[in-house]
């Protein structure tokens, strides 16, 4: 059954409130119409009947083409011309409008209803045969690219031809004889390439029309486009129909297009551009260089007067900054659009604070406006607007802002290169054995990896711009090159990298820094938004600089203090290794003293980076033959060995005993192997001493005044018995420091839920647990059985493309699925333990609309890094203002 | 708080239901003196007492000790003689008691009372000097092994030494003055090891083997036994003082052992032996040879007919198989223990078809009485009993039955070897391209991986009996050697393993072969369970061979038909890469097209099996880089072809492209990666071509008037996006199939529930699914985050050491987390599909506790390994007895 309700409103219909079935662009022409600006007579097509159109498989619903002919009689009824008259032509324009504006879809088509007889008295009634041949022109081109298909190249290519013949350079020097030519050529075009004639008959032009701008709806730059911004597929778009007013009839004519605001600074004043004797194409065509608005004000004040007057009205109306488009016909000012102007994040923030001190809008409202995601633009460098540079390729835009610097192959050279300048480290992948040399490089480039590989998720934490999974890339590593695209690199060649686009550029472009502290107007925005959120923001920061930038950006506290980077620094790592291939006990104990004074001068940093506030660090987590040399590398040079130096060889038997070691340790499936909590219990002398460390560094500071919160969280417990003798284990060693030290500290001890059981025992765990942290990247990767490592690479960007996931769940959390074991944990967590704190410190803390999740199930806190703390900040404020 | 009920009973105070309070013994001896039996008087401290002890850190409870000299006082008074006094010294015997009797637990104290001072009054009381010393060399022997904890080779010593200086050969000829010697040098002995007299205070000596009893509870031997039979650590035990009698006070006295049945073949008769003139323990330590229970009519009539009194009685009291011990002293009977009698699993069913006949017990009952487990010892072969041998070394009882041939290195070779004997194969790890190799061979051994390593479950699958994780066992690949424990093997020596216990033999033993078919005693007594049970009991199964036993053993379907090891064949594999290699979709295709045919075939073998039956086929589940050459072998392959061709020879080039592939195929985590029914979603062709191969076998079968029932079951998913679009083109395929065909076949399609997501979205998956069919053993993995492939051979063993895990959830499904989650999918699934069909398919499909908690939840049925079948359907209708 289809819905058979009112399928198309003339605009005096309409309004505001009306978006979702007469689209954006409808909606805002329906209100200036109501509002009594001059805007041309016209309807629009309701998105019902799109929908409608493709439940049909593609076909009109029965009615639609009788009710659009009889809207047609309406409009020559009000603009006494005739559809398809050559006495007195009346002229539309198509546009397409869905709910919000996107690319993708259908560009609009002017001077419809023109034909080869029309145009003839088009160009006797306004006594204008070059007007009329030259509309008539940029009809049949626009028809035949837009609705017919036809590559838009061959229409510009006869134009260019009849230039050349006339001898002329510029468009205006032809005259009706040339267009009129040129309208031939272009109808022929059409013939060859379509197998048929450009359509003569005026209703026919229409259905096409409306046809094609359905069709716009499920073109793949609009599907990908909707994708993208998480817009759903079931709004379809509406149809604007609207009577022609042109900008092209003389020098009291023209059109233009204005920003209420600055969309880049915010800035308060009339922004924007006026072509004189044009139609809106010939600005974006740019063939002609249009005057700032206010030059209108010298041109034609009263048209100026007139618009000021209207802008100013819709942007109370509307109580947002506007983005309008006009035309002036022989002196007449003819609103064509208006919408909410797309803005810069800086804008939105700024519009938003002025409108507020203006009175237009209160805070909540402010609040509402900007697009919590959107802020993170602020946050990382960017390339310099004014550099010109071509894309070499595409990969993923895994952690944002841009870098440029020289190609290092692997951590080691890119710290000694990282001496002499900035260094790209370009990997096939990253692991974490490769962290130095992401500390020692501007940005991180790999061929393989999702949008949470390993080097996503550790650059995303460092504020280090990432391109992952760039298939482009080609690495060879025996030669120390690289191939993009199939352009040859060595190690030391320049390139740049934008992680916030994804794309990679040949050489080093020229960057602009990132503010380097929270700026004023940001800080007292984000000051409305801490006083309307409930839920605390927290940041993963794992050392004192991440600390203090996370305090500087609004954190409340530490959430995720991860102690394995720690163990990965160059210095550290051997003794690390040594203490994983210890024989003995002894010999793994007396690595672990080694190792105990580095945990602890850690902690120390980041402990006091953090006075006054909780930091909850996390044990080590990640399985230990992280930190082997990799199973395939040795592979291959033990084989090398053999067969140069012989199996006598001493090094070659050396590294045979590692390789044996660390086959040993090789797991199938590492990220459910010996990790987490499973690796504190069976080696719990590491647990022993990282605890050892966090308290002897707590005591230190305690001894000297400063105000330390350390809690001390066990990752991936799933079951009653692990939180119990983890528990016992961790309680024993702290109190046992406190007690030599002599110093009191108090702490929690809480465990990082991110398994399905544990969400289920989740009342079992908090018996002993004193908060939870919801590991939600774990946690996802459980619930759905899919590897973080290997799903982005493989099959998350097949099933967002086959519409099996809306969104890819390492980046929005599932509320249906992962969220009810969230809700279960927080439930049955918080009936055995009444005063259970509870957060997340998955990557999902610092994207909006999981942050939302998180306040809606009542959680205490949300934990991102550092950099996304001022999105999560507006993202919990904007939680509380959806809940009103 | 402690509790401080009654700790201490005599024995005709308690009674058979107190086997909690007084353990198994001791609740035998009460019930045994209430029924006027000739028991020697005595008491029993309660296991209450013994959880105390370690509630207390191995201290007694107050007045513990008070009580225990009360009810001694008492036993004086009873007996009228005094315990340390040496006019008429009472003796004790101390035996330990849990609920059910266990290995590990302490060895019986004879002779307690003995000291230097009371050995003197026995011996001037019994006129037997020799007997006197016998006994108290006896009670000092025991004392200081068994309390003391002195090793008992050092008391044997003494007596060969005796013997030797008093040119003897036997202990009988030894005289009171020998004994005396002996006497003395054990005491001397005790003094050395342990830096202490042996205790000449009654009273020390008895609490200190109270205490012992108590120690023994937590005895390594003794955790080991309840952990590997899930007997819970807080039993504790009970202790059992009784006064002694002797059975070694001449001719006319003697000690024997009875069972009321045959414990090997149920056979109804008395079983066991007497020993004359002798104790317990001399019985035990076969110095003598015993004689036929039957003899002791001819040699004391009086006696054995009241003893056969007795037995009957207590059959019939306890109504079950009873193992009797006894003493005769001086012609008087005296019975010292009654207990249900261990038995093989043929004999407990036996024994309970008999017990229903005769009328001493109902079905139920009969039902109850039979562990369902042990029920798999029938269905393998086993080493033969007359076999003496030695064992190699331990590993995992991954796959029950024993094999004995020729050693095998690799799939390849072992099915050539096998053309000319039996063969074990024998391997580092499976995986599934040894499945050729492993169908040719009798068993499988492996050096790596847990109880469901690849290994373990196809081996199981298949019947075949595996010993798996063997870490004594190296394997040199490269030159076709191993060492097991140390000693070498060539390929084509012999070995022989015993997968029931774990065990490697060096040789090949003679073995006996199971019953080809379901002996008529197990059949009858089956036939009870399934008119008992509610719950179905279905097969896991891949061939028509499988499919055929299973149908034999009781299977009502096919649970799960899994169509990878199909893909393994040697003639299929090639194509099977072929097709994973493609580049094109057209290569692609064609490789499918080849594979077609073989389905087809699998498909209709499998279904004529099991006409009139459901089959369940799951579509291709695991990633697809399983069925391509290793990237291990590879890296070294191409590294040496490499260093010794030149990168410019052709195989060196073919060889690093499939490299590349493999590469590319490769996943970090492959458990959660391109699997399932994801692979069915990303490469639509290989789910197309399975299923149509099931329909034209099915039809083609139909055609033949074959009653063929195929359902077609989607592994892996776990959004309603997943169920719906593998739904609707398994349903496209299959539609067009049987209109081509023209012959009508009903079907259903469902979906493997194996992720956490599925349970919680199970509403949303029943839209479209018609079954589920819970896949525990994915969802056990990623409930918990543990790899199946690593964990048990990583830390599951030491977890269930350190009591993290009371069981491993691969092998007994968890209630808790992973069962509420099934719960949770029952529930939704059922509230969206009343008539939902639901079952199990993972390895706890034939595990009698899952089975249980299947028919509880309400399942169909459960899917087992056909060996397994008889084991559920038991384990089905005593869950349903339970409920009553």
């Amino acid at each position: 059954m289809l819905i058979t309700a009112k399928r198309l409103y003339f605009f005096e219909e309409g309004n505001l409130e009306m978006k979702e079935v007469l689209g954006g662009k409808g909606a805002g022409l329906a209100e200036m119409t109501r509002a009594g600006m001059p805007v041309p007579p016209g309807f629009t097509i309701t998105t019902q009947a799109c929908l409608d159109y493709y439940k049909l498989g593609r076909r009109f619903p029965d009615g639609l083409n009788d009710e659009i002919k009889s809207a047609m009689r309406e409009l020559e009824k009000r603009t006494g011309k005739g559809f398809g008259s050559s006495a007195d032509p009346l002229l539309v324009s198509v546009r397409s409008g869905a709910r919000v504006s996107m690319p993708g879809m259908m560009d609009t088509i002017l001077n419809l209803g023109l034909n080869d007889q029309t145009v003839v008295g088009l160009a006797r009634l306004t006594e204008n045969p070059r007007f009329a041949w030259d509309a008539y022109r940029r009809f049949v081109a626009m028809f035949g690219s837009v609705v017919l298909g036809v590559e838009k190249d061959r229409f510009e290519h006869v134009i260019s031809d009849e230039k050349r013949s006339a001898g002329v350079s510029s468009d205006p020097e032809l005259d009706a004889a040339a267009w009129q030519r040129v309208v031939a050529n272009d109808k022929e075009i059409i013939r060859t390439a379509t197998g048929k004639d450009f359509p003569q008959d005026v209703g026919e032009q229409l259905h096409l029309a409306v046809e094609a701008v359905f069709d716009s709806w499920n073109a793949k730059r609009a599907i990908d486009y909707r994708r993208f911004n998480k817009i759903s597929d079931d709004w379809g778009t509406a149809v604007n129909i609207m009577t022609m007013v042109f900008g092209n009839m003389g020098e009291d004519s023209g059109t233009g297009v204005a920003f209420t605001r600055d969309p880049n600074t915010g800035e308060k004043k009339l922004f924007g551009e006026y072509l004189r004797n044009a139609q809106g194409e010939d600005v974006v065509a740019g063939i002609r260089t249009p005057v700032p608005i206010s030059d209108l004000e010298k041109m034609q004040p009263e048209v100026y007067r007139e618009f000021v007057k209207y802008a100013d009205q819709l942007e109370r109306h509307y109580r947002d900054a506007q983005d309008l488009e006009f035309t002036v016909e022989r002196g007449k000012l003819y609103m064509l659009q208006t919408r909410s102007a797309k803005r810069t994040a800086e804008a939105a923030v700024k519009i938003a604070l002025d409108m507020v001190r203006e009175g237009q809008i209160d805070r909540a409202s402010a609040l509402r406006r900007v697009d919590a995601d959107s802020l993170d633009q602020l946050f990382h460098a960017r390339i310099d607007p004014k550099e010109s540079y071509e894309v070499l390729c595409k990969g993923l835009n895994a952690s944002p802002g841009a870098a440029a610097g020289a190609i290092a192959f692997d951590p080691d050279t890119a710290v000694e290169m990282a001496q002499r300048g900035p260094v790209i480290l370009v990997r096939e992948e990253t692991a974490p054995d490769d962290v130095h040399g992401m500390i020692a490089s501007k940005g991180v480039l790999t061929a393989k990896g999702g949008a949470t590989s390993h080097a996503a998720v550790v650059a995303r934490g460092m504020g280090l711009p990432c391109v992952a999974g760039c298939e482009a890339l080609v690495i060879d590593m025996r030669a120390r090159t690289a191939t993009i695209s199939g352009k040859a690199f060595k190690e030391g060649d320049s390139i740049t990298i934008d992680g916030t686009h994804g794309v990679v550029i040949d050489g080093a472009l020229k960057l602009i820094d990132p503010p380097s502290e929270l700026p004023p107007w940001l800080a007292e925005f984000l000051s409305w938004a801490d006083e309307t959120r409930t839920l605390g923001v927290w940041a993963n920061a794992d050392t004192p600089e991440d600390s203090r930038k996370a305090r500087e950006l609004g954190a409340g506290g530490i959430g995720l203090c991860r102690t394995e980077h720690m163990f990965m620094q160059p210095q550290r790592l051997p003794v690390v290794q040594r203490m994983i291939l210890a024989d003995t006990s002894e010999a793994r104990a007396s690595a672990l003293a080694e190792l105990l004074p580095f945990q602890r001068t850690d902690f120390v940093g980041i402990l006091e980076a953090m006075a006054g506030l909780t930091v909850t660090i996390r044990l080590l987590d990640p399985p230990l033959h992280e930190f082997l040399p990799s199973l395939e590398d040795l592979l291959v040079e033990t084989t090398e060995l053999r067969l140069t130096k012989g199996t006598e060889d001493p090094h070659y038997r050396a590294q045979m005993a590692v390789l044996a070691r660390v086959k040993a340790m090789h797991e199938i499936n590492p990220m459910l192997g010996l990790r987490m909590c499973r690796l504190g219990l069976l080696y719990p002398e590491i647990y022993a001493m990282q605890v050892r460390a966090i308290f002897e560094a707590a005591c230190e500071l305690r001894a000297r005044g400063v105000d330390v919160r350390p809690d001390v969280m066990i990752p991936g417990v799933g079951t009653r018995q692990e939180m119990r003798a983890t528990y016992e284990a961790t309680k024993e060693v702290a109190d046992k420091v406190i007690a030599e030290r002599g110093v009191p500290v108090a702490y929690k001890i809480g465990t990082m839920v991110e398994l399905p059981r544990a969400c289920v025992v989740a009342g079992e765990l908090a018996e002993y647990a004193e908060f939870f942290s919801f590991g939600t990247n774990d946690l996802t990767q459980t619930s759905y059985g899919y590897s973080r490592d290997d799903a982005e690479a493989t099959f998350i960007p097949r099933y967002l493309e086959l519409k099996i996931l809306s969104e890819d769940p390492f980046q929005v959390l599932d509320r249906t699925g992962v969220g009810h074991l969230m809700r279960m944990g927080v439930e049955r967590g918080r009936a055995a333990r009444r005063d259970l704190k509870i957060g997340i410190c998955g990557e999902h803390g610092g994207e909006p609309s999981s942050v939302k999740f998180c306040h809606e199930i009542g959680l205490d806190y949300v934990s991102a890094s550092p950099y996304r703390i001022p999105i999560a900040r507006l993202a919990a404020a904007q939680a509380v203002l959806e809940q009103r």
